[in-house]
């Protein structure tokens, strides 16, 4: 089995200019933890993460989205106003990775997953030449796994 | 396949009012993204990650690591001081996840991904009535899967 036949295509990918909100916004929307980020000719040049950006189920504790809560009292509101709206309007180039680890659409699943586990990555994009072309995620593993159980009736 | 034969065990826990700070040291020393918590009996009553508590290798842009680069000229710098100080004592009970799902040491592998997929989980604990005996990460399934691959050597 080969990358091609379990990647999710086409990807969405973002621009480097693109704002952190406008990021977020996208992920949330389209329901995926990642986004390709290509320049002005449309070659991979990063990857901006959800972890990267928001505030998880949780909240990471020591993100701004808890400083009002847990430091309200001592931090003047206006230094907390300044970092929402400084933070939301800076560009993906600024905060995502670098050096992408990528696969192409030949790559079998035993290089998905070796990649996957080497790098501790959770997704990782395909591209063809430099062009981000799908994704594969450690979700797209996992419901490959279930469907492939022995006795599954290929859910 | 069931969960005993692939849990990693014995799982390493932390206690309820153990600070952040440790929470990190350990998971850094171990190797491990998330750590369930346990009362004074040593029940299970929550579960706290990595992305919880530290910042990623590329580093939580939102996260108090990077005040001092991105905020230094116009927060004052005893302000910075004092969130790191806090967030450090911290206890792991005020950001730990409830209401954790688990598994127990004879639900079969589909068990496992079903609650992975569905939940949208990374790792889940394996309970011994209320005690944590074991942990399944979505890193052990794909060496599960690496291993069971059509030609492997069974690495």
């Amino acid at each position: 089995m080969f990358v091609h036949q379990i990647m999710f295509a086409p990807v969405i990918t973002v621009d480097e200019d693109c704002s952190l909100e406008d990021a977020a916004k996208i992920m949330l929307d389209r329901n995926v933890g990642g986004l390709p980020v290509v320049d002005e000719r449309g070659d991979l040049t990063g990857i901006v993460t959800e972890s990267d950006i928001v505030a998880r189920e949780k909240g990471i504790p020591f993100s701004i989205y808890r400083f009002p809560q847990m430091f309200g009292e001592w931090m003047p509101h206006e230094h907390v106003e300044r970092i929402y709206e400084s933070a939301r309007r800076w560009a993906v180039r600024e905060i995502m990775s670098h050096n992408v680890v990528t696969l192409t659409e030949v790559d079998t699943i035993e290089t998905v997953l070796e990649k996957m586990l080497t790098g501790g990555l959770h997704r990782i994009p395909v591209v063809r030449g430099r062009k981000p072309v799908g994704i594969v995620t450690r979700r797209d593993l996992l419901r490959l796994m279930l469907e492939h159980l022995p006795g599954s009736s290929q859910k």
